[in-house]
């Protein structure tokens, strides 16, 4: 892409602003909005510090946490830079979920550190999303914030993907006339989006998956494999496939692209007829859409200009709105089935080989996923 | 105060919400606003950081930062029950001074980890307002944040009460008819108000000024100083008074008051005649302003219901939307005591005993404190 002089003139003086919700014209306004008003409140909270839910707004604000360390596809580009996305990020959670959103971009990379920080700050919100923190530490943080931590926090590059790809994959196999159980799915990629993915889909019904690192197939006889990778390797790969993409897509029914790479035809032409390929690499998906479409009957990618856009603002509005309207303390495994599930069901009327899932502007999707997410936090009781 | 139920009322939900400053109506604005169009703003920023400052929102927005350790007159009630008046503050930050300032509660009240926390989310903004965090730490952390980041740190406990207050005296020095280096002046209180009071009375020409904490005047041979306090030792009471506030007080013409405790008549009987009293606690002031009138020409408070409200709102947005504009690094003792100048010239032409100040809703105070804050630094070079 060129430089493009409009894009900057839309991004200067960044994407965000803050308002007041309260009257602040007279005297008497501040007294009531600041002091000597507010010390009531104030001492409301700390007799019953679950009154912050009601009088605060942490009923309705997230921090949208990066270190910048794996921003799009750029990768290790720090905070500074990353602040534009998570910037972005926040006029989209306000746009489709109504979600009070705040960039939060970290001077630090070390895990440490960065959870120290995100604990810190945790009473100013009511959720935390961690957006492109890179792989492995992304599970770490993730993991030990959530234990300590009694509102949601959620690594959206892992579980927003995946929650996406779940709903596409349930409308592909209904395209297909195919049940996710019987599919033999490849996942090429093995950073915060394809293990995310991979643990989706099974959680959702998949049973045979196989997932490749940039050195080839995951399997149990690896040597080379972080503990995230060896955890992924007990739990995929039913068949002991060894190889690399070629011998991974040999009767293959249906390949996401969460790599980066580019998958070339050769392996492509292995794959069994009449199956899907989600290249969801962004901006260059793993497969050019018009080479996929020879080897697959459902074609997906991460871009606006193609069919099947896979795009993760279908789910994170909705998942963090249903979870503040619940007071949820974490996002389960249940919340996130379900929200895959009403982002499938958005497009169940209409549904065709071009259409699997939801355009990211369709007005429905936040609040069907909010009422499913908020219901299923309430039923399961991971409420405050 | 009795329980207010229109109080809380106001407070349902807080009191800030945020807002989207672009278009995201269609998928050519989400091209633009996020992926794939504003990857080319990041990998502008990765090359040239300072880019943040015009496409970020750094621009404009502040952290309100506190550990909640010494909110109003509340004291130590942590940072949820803090975040009620962070939020005010931040509402009041846009109100006045077109800032965007998002509140930041810390659970910790570690000096160490509080810094940490905030080094860390500093890239996320263009200033640090540290606010309600209790003496002596607040003066360690403030000084080492300072030190650590290239963005303006500032202490509205300690420097936003000591502006409004200087100008204040500055003032009544008029309204009396006497020089402020000629003046006597008391400060009851040696916290982060009162040390920062005394500071800038004295760099803004005061000569004469006797700090006292609770017990009794600070003077160089007291051996149960801590650092801060011993340092004010070595700079106030150049008489060498010792004892307490009755001590104090004699022949005194000015009395600040920054405690919160109550000052009794016969310490304020010793005065001399014709002097200023500055009773500053909230909501109860030291002195009830009718008993002050009867020992002062010019009797000041921080409420709203009597005259000249010493209100740091008077201050703290001017500053920071001053120091935003230039990109200041930092606010120095220059742009402190112009910004107190130009307070107290805000109301040069209608000034009388009763109208030191302006009021807290006076629309000229914060353009005119930011025109000559930002003109400070640029004379002074200290902007990024």
């Amino acid at each position: 892409m060129t430089y493009d002089a409009s894009i900057f003139q839309a991004h200067r003086g960044g994407k965000l602003t803050t308002a007041s919700t309260v009257a602040l014209a007279s005297r008497e306004d501040l007294s009531i909005a600041y002091t000597p008003g507010v010390a009531q409140v104030c001492e409301a909270i700390a007799a019953d510090p679950s009154l912050a839910d009601t009088y605060t707004w942490v009923a309705h604000a997230v921090a949208v946490v990066t270190d910048g360390s794996a921003v799009l596809g750029l990768g290790n580009i720090g905070p500074r830079a990353a602040l534009p996305v998570m910037e972005g990020k926040a006029v989209l959670f306000k746009q489709f979920g109504e979600v009070d959103a705040v960039p939060i971009c970290l001077d630090t990379q070390d895990t440490e550190e960065i959870i120290a920080a995100v604990t810190a700050l945790a009473p100013s919100f009511g959720g935390i999303n961690l957006e492109d923190i890179s792989a492995p530490r992304c599970f770490e943080i993730e993991r030990r914030l959530d234990a300590a931590l009694n509102i949601p926090v959620f690594h959206d590059d892992q579980h927003g993907t995946a929650i996406v790809v779940l709903a596409a994959l349930r409308n592909a196999a209904v395209v297909l006339d195919r049940k996710v159980a019987d599919l033999r799915i490849v996942v090429s990629g093995a950073g915060a989006a394809g293990n995310a993915v991979a643990r989706m889909l099974l959680t959702g019904g998949a049973t045979d998956v196989v997932v490749l690192d940039s050195r080839g197939v995951i399997h149990r006889d690896r040597g080379d494999l972080d503990p995230e990778k060896a955890a992924l390797a007990g739990i995929t790969n039913p068949r002991g496939v060894r190889g690399g993409i070629v011998d991974a897509l040999r009767g293959a029914d249906v390949l996401v692209g969460v790599s980066g790479g580019t998958i070339g035809e050769e392996a492509l032409a292995g794959m069994a007829p009449g199956g899907a390929i989600f290249a969801l690499a962004n901006p260059t998906p793993e497969v050019h859409p018009d080479v996929a479409a020879r080897y697959a009957a459902v074609v997906a990618t991460g871009r606006s200009d193609f069919p099947n856009q896979i795009n993760n603002v279908l789910a994170f509005p909705g998942i963090f709105r249903g979870a503040l309207d619940a007071r949820a303390t974490r996002v389960t495994d249940a919340m996130k089935l379900a929200a895959a599930d009403a982002i499938a069901a958005i497009v169940a009327d209409e549904l065709s080989a071009g259409a699997i899932v939801p355009s990211p502007l369709d007005p429905r999707v936040a609040p069907a996923v909010a009422a499913i997410v908020a219901e299923v936090a309430r039923q399961e009781g991971v409420t405050r």
